[in-house]
């Protein structure tokens, strides 16, 4: 894993927990996106060379909804920058991890992405993020 | 906030869920250390500039082992790289944030830290980290 890309929280209201995190970071997202696929919308912050995702559900069936649901607002999922998304597919697979893509897909901001089941790496999900060269 | 420096993640068992995370992150661990003050037996992994740091109770009044019995294993908290972290614990009491500690203490993995009350950051637990200089 290069590095920490993201963290995902997952809120109820994006515009209020934007302003709230904007005071918390000290700086101004710098970027909203819809992820219709995943039934989020999100907003972006960077913190040096990591960066903060703000989820809100975008319906009821959003795992965001489910996420907050369960377990309230909060820290959601950990993303790692890889080089070869595909590649590390395969060696987590091989060492026993149960990934939720088996082809990678597209996700946010640019990036083809994978997650990692919680049930196999002790309640986290994990995202693994590749960058979309054009 | 200079950097993501690491990501806290509750254990049940931190022997068991090193290895796993060994597997996961595809290096071993640099550090196993015990915080007394903060009733946690703590490990580190590096992930390029970031680090993922696993923490086991060491007594059942520890945070983390009420943590694990209200929300079970997982993500417990953010820790931000910070250049003068006093004062940024007075930059974020003026922007309304709940510090917990008004001084900075001594943390894990030689740095003062200092964190915010998750009930004021969206239920996300926030942790300020100034590296200790010699």
């Amino acid at each position: 894993m290069n590095k920490i890309e993201h963290i995902g929280i997952a809120v109820k209201n994006l515009e209020a927990t934007n302003a709230l995190f904007e005071k918390l970071l000290g700086v101004p997202n710098y970027k909203i996106e819809d992820v219709l696929s995943e039934g989020v919308k999100t907003s972006f912050f960077k913190a040096g060379p990591n960066k903060i995702e703000l989820l809100e559900a975008s319906n009821e069936n959003s795992p965001i909804a489910k996420f907050i649901e369960k377990k309230g607002e909060g820290i959601h999922h950990i993303a790692f920058a890889v080089d070869d998304i595909v590649a590390e597919i395969e060696r987590l697979k091989k060492e026993g991890f149960i990934v939720l893509n088996e082809t990678p897909k597209k996700g946010a901001d640019n990036k083809l992405v994978a997650f990692v089941h919680p049930k196999s790496a002790n309640g986290v999900l994990v995202e693994l993020c590749q960058e979309i060269k054009d």
